[in-house]
């Protein structure tokens, strides 16, 4: 009855591949969760019982060996997002990686001429552009309706403060690769246009420990676009309240807001004012977005089309998180770099 | 590798029984969904294969002849929920039906002896309990935060209009049997009180054809409850703006309101105004409590508990629709008839 | 300079008379406040000094014996308005009266009597039908934008639960007069439709001892049109939480809501969730409500044409009120009646 | 009766000044509305008609050889401001200057010189700091209810577009002295701290007519504070949808957003969606805070205390508004210069 479908492995099975595998698993009638692989073989074979799939395997190398695999879901820290797209490309799998494509510009491009020479299809997981809520923003922006675009702004704020330890491990790279990303990535999608220079502001003031792992509490960092338009996007980690993550397009015509606070429909009305419950997480925020981005990689390597968010993406979003930070380590504005050598197509 | 699953078959795969099957194939580990059945088993076998699951049948009788079949999830047309729960009872297969337990006192009162009778475990689908804000609203309620209820508020907005073919196939009794018996178990779950009298209004205004079927399109029913408070509930069956279901419970120390008529969290601001999309499906602003409702209702079953939801609760919602119908036609009050003698537990 | 203005007397300077007075005093260029008068004479006279105008007065004949009245806001206890639209009727003076018209339907209908036979204006404070958003939603209504009016819904609830000795003062009639009667009037002007019939559920139960004085704390009353509309009106007088009035308008093609219970546009995100400050007093609410009626009263005594809320208004809702309560004393739906013979014009 | 009034007069009578010339005539019994001055004394003169006062001048110098005049409120264009205030502090006056304090700092400090030697009182404009709203942010901030203040974010959008005649009378500054400085104001207050750095990027994009008088329609600014903390504020002048003010103070333990795009409290609801009235106008939206200032004003100066918004909060924002041009300028970081020597007290 599966003969036609698409044997996926999921590589990386913490809080975030548990959830692309339970999706797939479940919820991608067109594809099957062959099994998952994790450096912590004991968590990959929790994963894969609780499933309730054959196979799970301690290394990419071990499932990559696995007949049945078409493509792989890489889930990793940060860090070992581009060794994980080389290994996978060169053995002539499709692609979903999460973001970031690599916490660096050199792991990046070698990233990317893996999947290139390998000829193999390579979707970046950024996930907000399957949102209904910011679908439906890009949507009236196709058809026109803000006119010219004017200003972008974005605030992406976190609940849940990482603990030291995730700093010394330093797997995923500062706040600008691993959160703000998001937000330069929606930058340049729903602007439809390429951000060529930013500034940054970054604060440790509440956290001053996580300095010494070069890593910031909060950021502002304004954008200056290719064709004259403006923004600036701010991120902050240690958002108490909740989970908070907004975006306006403001245009000639008409603006966009995306996003709200609030985790359920409900307000209650007490003598000390009205109270509603916020959102705390962004599994429950994104629940919808991630399992469209995944049903959509899966069609996208199924009738053979690009994917809809690709690696050219994925290593846009990443030269501007190094301006952010260059501009944050060096005081000063900086360019956007885009070698155009490098690589032909846009 | 599911030795332990309870086996589920599904009655009925419209719109409602398909959901009900898709989430017991995909998302409930512990149950294993074993087959549908459909009066068009044409519909029952391309479920089947849409689900990608071996067995579809054209009756329920078919459906209880197959050996793996621990219980039944019912989502016919209303007027046949009382029949086929009495069969399944009979079979002693555990029952989870879609509201309203029947479309009239007699049957109910049939179904639910059958229920006693063969001592299975019958729940009925009031999934609004099941809503992270509903269920969020009664952890405040029984924490006592609202101090005594007063008042009891609801409305419920369907966008969609029914065709008149619906109204002369007569499947599913007026507007307070499909529509407001939602409500009419909130006013009783919510309030923690017992609805004794009822007074209603009614109007097919601006459409009325549906006059001739002995139903509404909109209507208004005051409350009344057994330890003084009181309330009112609003039901359209043609809000063409969208689907729109709001509660409020009314306390002595605090109010609670759940509610919005927003599907996403964008809002468009033009020249014209900020615009906003609205919510315009039942099985969207439900998605969630459908799939908690069966869950809970699979642990009930395999822990041996008594359902969450129980079809003394449909009995008693019933009550309330019926004394709403009875003030509606014979234009006064009309008190909630509960013949004690019948049932004991409460 | 001031030839040409309207000389206008207050009388009762409590809170609210005290609001017009100041209104009429500064923002109303077209109108002179020439006096005040209340039972309390010291009041007047402090009211006086504070508003810096020379004329105090402890009844309202001596205020109606001064020269420069040309006419009189009655702000007293609801139950003298009937005698005072008289007093000031027969002394030729044009009447802006609070609601309602009278605390019952003989006082109102010798009160519009005077009013007819001596040829004065009268307009009753039904000050909702000016403020800014009530007023855009009627634009709205008779711009046709909600096609067929459908169902009306409103609530109405105050905050500060009046003493048991204003109770005991019985001055003010139940709540039915005193506060629903704002809501039946919207009733009646937003569905530009006549209710006919009414049910009425009440409730003392957080507050027995208001039943002594015929009096309750909620209550919810639904509504039957002329031309087939339904609606429900609730009120309550014990909202701990905050005012909080709304008011629903569903129709055919369109809905509109209008109504916030946020007194200040800010939010406070903490820990234990959003929080925002609540509506606490109707001056607060409708303050540019008061001073766009008493500006549209003097700018209609002056220009000569009839006022826009009329004494029949006052007659038509203070029926409305007449019918709730019977329904609620004799448990049964009651007619509005409205003998058509007793006055012509509508 | 007014013998202990404070008189006062005011410069420049076009919107603002008219506003400011109504409240203190009709809404601040302390005060009395001597006399407008205006370069157009024909404007002069049909004011003080409409607010029935007697006298009225076609310069500040002629009002102010006025007897009863104790101060003066400017609300002349920006440019004339400084002088005005060296003109009124010169005569002895005290001063109610709308922002900005001056167009340049020699100007700037030219005029705090003549405050300081002549011993008057100087408050200026920013009467945001008097809305209930920010009012309430703030006492929560001094409360110490956000905790650490991390992050500042300020959003100013104007709808109606200056003409290009503006532009060329050249009366006002480019935007960020006319418009962000009221946000550079707040950034100052809300999170009492200083500003000692800006990045600010501009564009002219959707109306590159403006370049040629220095000016952009829309910018962002970077912000760093002198603790640590950091912020971002965007000005727009072309805001089709309405006006819209937001800010955000974020905080170690706690959030605060003030600000709404709606103008009255009303949703219409059609198939289209649902659709809010948007705010258009500042002197809608800051009515209360008007008032409010220029009664704060008036008892400043009655009871001898130093204004709640002084001239050096004044020079701050300034300060901070030739930052940010700078910025604009130079595409550099910028800091916040101020000369401590200048002034000392703070």
């Amino acid at each position: 009855m599966s003969i036609a479908k698409l044997g996926v492995g999921v590589l990386g099975v913490g809080e975030m591949g548990r959830r692309h595998a339970e999706n797939i698993r479940r919820l991608v009638p067109e594809a099957r969760l062959v099994g998952v692989a994790d450096v912590d073989a004991t968590r990959a074979q929790r994963v894969a019982a609780e499933l309730e799939i054959d196979h799970w395997f301690g290394s990419l190398d071990a499932m990559l060996a696995h007949n049945d695999i078409d493509c792989v879901l890489i889930a990793t820290p940060d860090k070992f997002h581009a060794q994980a797209i080389r290994t996978a490309g060169a053995a002539g799998k499709h692609i979903l990686c999460e973001k970031p494509l690599a916490t660096n510009l050199a792991d990046a491009h070698a990233a990317l001429s893996a999947v290139d020479s390998n000829r193999v299809s390579l979707q970046i997981g950024f996930m907000r552009r399957y949102d209904p809520a910011y679908a439906a923003a890009m949507k009236r922006v196709e058809a026109g309706e803000i006119g010219e675009p004017v200003i972008f702004k974005s605030v992406g704020r976190d609940k849940d403060v990482p603990p030291l330890a995730a700093y010394q491990a330093n797997v995923n790279g500062m706040v600008f690769y691993n959160n703000t990303i998001h937000d330069f990535d929606l930058a340049r999608w729903l602007m439809r246009d390429e951000v060529v220079e930013v500034q940054s502001y970054t604060t440790v003031a509440i956290r001053p420990e996580v300095a010494q792992y070069g890593d910031v509490v909060a950021s502002v960092v304004n954008l200056k676009y290719a064709r004259g338009a403006i923004g600036n996007v701010e991120s902050y980690v240690q958002a108490i309240y909740g989970y908070d993550v907004r975006t306006e397009i403001v245009g000639s015509k008409a603006s966009i807001l995306v996003g709200t606070v609030r985790q359920i429909p409900a307000t209650f009305l007490t003598a000390n004012g009205g109270t509603q419950v916020l959102a705390d997480h962004f599994l429950t925020r994104f629940a919808d977005a991630y399992l469209a981005e995944v049903r959509d990689f899966v069609q996208s390597v199924l009738h053979d089309r690009p994917p809809r968010v690709t690696g050219e993406d994925g290593l846009r979003a990443l030269e501007i998180a190094v301006a952010a930070e260059t501009s944050h380590l060096e005081s000063r504005p900086c360019s956007v770099s885009h070698p155009q050598t490098v690589r032909a197509q846009v």
